[in-house]
């Protein structure tokens, strides 16, 4: 293993620890359990918005929570769901007396104990909303969207939804948003080498060096195509393609994009990558409002790379373009 | 090569490509050439700060000019200067009648290109000043100081630097700043992985799996000790010891810490390094001042880390707090 970590066992912890001591201001950590993390200040009649998920994806799911996004998240082993009471203590501490909602990716142990939640908070009389990410159109054919994973474009659901309800918009309101964000969201990625679980020691997977696999999930999900690694203008080609295909995103529409780097990926690449996007957008006579560049939802040492796009309206768009403030991710008034 | 990249001559210009296109609000470039970047928006009255060196090291260099931060960056090939006529047609651009401070990294190369490049401009008219960072206490003992390579601790020098422009202090005045920042700062690396330039094609050299490079800087220059990889608490420990022993740093200073990404490290493990910074200088009674941890100056995909310690005093904190706003690198006032 390549890994700068001490025992596998304490890697999760001590992360977080490293994040507590970082962010202090920011963030902080309820029910004596380092993996409720929660923002540390609420802001009252807010609706709370919690997430969770399997570490190993920094800054998903935790880097987001903060000023203009969400308010908690619990947090997995690497790979692997935090449990429903762990979501229960995030949805308390969080609630504000507006309710909250759940917003995390369709993987089926996350489904699972957020529904438990939901039910316990419900008995303590805490209403509870969710909605589920799930944009990877390698993941599963169009009709079936309910299918499909969800990965990076999760970004923008937090990033929408979170804005609106930091203008104290109701719980159904933010819902609602974030259901839309999810409706016009796509995504397809592309691995270039696996990752390793610390406690398992060895990748999770195989690729060869000259190697790729279009369409390959975080956690290493098979793809649609492996083969030959391609130069990038073909690879963006061959990820755009579906993606333009699937809403369908059609000449005249406006987009963000989400250039998202694996892990190990150089940010010189994402940028190669980008080029090519945004050429092919505009052959497609798509119009592009501020793309993002970088890490947003990783695999650890993952070489790879995925492009989201983002379909906009105006709601969508200048709730978008609201400031952030997060551990992870800061943004000014676009 | 596991790069998203096409033709390797092509690399630089289309990461560049990819940057203009994504920040146009942000950046721009002079003299119909991509590798001479410039603020979007000069301000006026302002000494203009300009860096420059090798491309393969993002957010290095160029990432940093913006608002609060530089005003102009030449941009050489994969680990090579640019030329001095870029530098000097960055210098012009960004001259707003206050003078041109250079800041840039150790290296020979590029030493020689800004000493030329001054020399060109003060035949325009240009005042010109230089610091040179350089804080890799690895790379030189004790008394050598000028010997060192800069590394990330550059980021500092830019950061306060900048803030300082920014309220439009004198060129003396911001050159005895950015020295001031050079003086009191100290970087230490590890490298666990090569990088591969990509018109090289394969990697620069070779680090097995679970092996290690104590004080290995970012192009692969030797280090201080090779061995086997070793728990993520002892490595830090062995480079922070180093670090606090060469200013010295001693109980009662307060420092703000820079723990930084060569490219394929996740960040997750970074937090991990950051937790036993924090540690062992909570044991030696050094204060913690906003510590930063992501990707700052990397080397491609090579994976491993940095650590870098600054000395505050009050001046060099009140400017380390200002707000930033760089396509790289946001901070909002602290």
């Amino acid at each position: 293993m390549r890994k700068l970590i001490n025992a596998p066992e304490n890697f999760v912890n001590e992360m977080l620890e490293g994040v507590y001591a970082s962010h202090p201001e920011k963030v902080t950590f309820v029910n004596n359990d380092l993996r409720c993390l929660v923002r540390a200040r609420v802001k009252p009649g807010k609706v709370g918005i919690a997430t969770g998920g399997g570490s190993g994806h920094l800054p998903l799911f935790m880097g987001y929570v903060g000023e203009g996004m969400l308010d908690g998240c619990s947090i997995g082993g690497v790979f692997q769901s935090p449990s429903a009471e762990q979501m229960l203590e995030v949805t308390k501490a969080i609630n504000g007396g507006a309710g909250v909602l759940y917003i995390y990716g369709n993987y089926g142990g996350d489904i699972m104990n957020f529904d438990m939640a939901a039910d316990m908070a419900d008995m303590e009389g805490i209403r509870v909303e969710q909605v589920v990410a799930g944009e990877d159109v390698a993941s599963a054919p169009k009709g079936r969207e309910e299918k499909r994973r969800g990965v990076a474009g999760i970004f923008y659901v937090y990033k929408i939804a979170g804005a609106y309800a930091e203008e104290l918009a109701s719980l159904d309101e933010v819902k609602r948003v974030a259901a839309k964000v999810c409706a016009n969201v796509r995504t397809m990625g592309v691995a270039l080498s696996a990752c390793t679980i610390p406690e398992v020691g060895k990748p999770t997977f195989e690729i060869g060096e000259g190697e790729m696999e279009i369409g390959m999930g975080i956690h290493g999900e098979p793809g649609i195509r492996k083969g030959p690694l391609q130069a990038a203008d073909q690879v963006v080609e061959e990820m755009l393609r579906p993606i333009l295909a699937d809403l369908p995103f059609v000449r005249g529409d406006e987009v963000s994009v989400l250039v998202n780097g694996l892990g190990a990926t150089p940010k010189e690449e994402l940028y190669v990558l980008y080029r090519r996007v945004n050429q092919l957008l505009a052959e497609a006579g798509i119009k592009v409002y501020h793309p993002y560049i970088g890490e947003y939802a990783t695999s650890m040492e993952m070489a790879g790379a995925s492009i989201t796009l983002l379909r906009l309206d105006d709601e969508l768009k200048r709730l978008l373009g609201k400031p952030a403030n997060t551990p992870f991710f800061i943004q000014e008034q676009l």
